[in-house]
């Protein structure tokens, strides 16, 4: 299987890109770095990266931003950085990909535990994610030729816990082995639509 | 308490003002009716209706929209008539409207059953009530001086069953009055942070 990983090479990227290498061609497309560069703010350049890139069976994209600041200091094109970025960049990635993908193939999207759980300072980091969510029940509709879509929402990893922690108060981190699941569950498992949720409130 | 519906002369919004306005003053906004117009899709239109309307107990929107087409054709300017509109129209409604809010006061906006149940054709639609759904629930976390936001997400309405009924296969009709009694429930309740999912699957 051939597969491109967008973001392939962050926190949670590169230990998905390492799990899928072992029996899998991976492309890692990165920012800044990687097999090839893409700006996920740009359609133009998601769709040269395609073009360079051809045919493949999976599309994962681990990559996105959206601004975290208080509600009330957030300016309308505060919110447009998560819209153009994270939201779009994603929805912009399928909508491109898909005469890329190969029958058969599959979209895996990421979004994150705010889109259920938010904290304080994420009401477009959640926003954006509780988009996503919907976006993904609705296209699965609409594929054709087998293909599928997923999304893996995940919560506080482990390796950044410490990090995190004061923005996440009582969450609990989830170990990146769990997290790197969901994404393989995503790409060589047969469900389609699903809001894969790696993250443990219990 | 003086309430401010946008979107008061539509379909869902006429009965909601009717049974608002028994008991209370309300103002109807709309884009080309109503009390005072405005534009959803203009920050600035929407500033100039609340310096205009000034201080209130209550914020309404029954308005926006999204474009309805097949995936495979939609471009991203498609995706951007929902954002502007329905997202960030709503999302702009309550970072301005809040400072005309009175102590206790409370929003109330829209989505409806998509961002839960997509039908085809909906990803931007869906797309754009799951992010309400979601920054609803980060928003509440912030707001501040005792001030509420909830959400209304209806099923297809009795009303419109019939203009709608090839478009979601299946879906029970909701009565009018269950989907008004909705938005009488986050006005005058004591909730925040609620979706209230006025339809009806069993």
């Amino acid at each position: 299987m051939k597969i491109l990983i967008v973001g392939g090479n962050g926190t949670i990227g590169t230990p998905v890109s390492r799990q899928l290498a072992k029996k899998h061609e991976v492309i890692v497309a990165g920012r800044n770095s990687g097999d090839i560069t893409v700006d996920m703010t740009d359609s133009q350049s998601i769709q040269a990266m395609f073009e360079s890139v051809g045919k493949v069976d999976a599309i994962v994209c681990i990559a996105g931003e959206a601004k975290w600041a208080a509600f009330e200091e957030m300016t309308e094109e505060d919110f447009y950085l998560g819209l153009k970025n994270k939201l779009m960049g994603q929805v912009n990635l399928v909508r491109l990909g898909y005469k890329y993908l190969n029958d058969n193939g599959s979209f895996t999207l990421s979004t994150g535990i705010l889109a259920d759980h938010p904290v304080e300072l994420t009401t477009s980091a959640a926003m954006v994610n509780g988009g996503i969510h919907s976006f993904v029940k609705a296209a699965c509709l609409e594929l054709k030729r087998g293909i599928r879509i997923n999304v893996v929402a995940s919560g506080v990893v482990e390796d950044a816990a410490e990090k995190y922690e004061a923005y996440f108060p009582g969450h609990n981190p989830i170990p990146m082995w769990k997290v790197v699941n969901g994404y393989v569950k995503s790409v060589l498992g047969k469900g389609t639509g699903e809001i894969i949720r790696m993250y443990d409130n219990c």
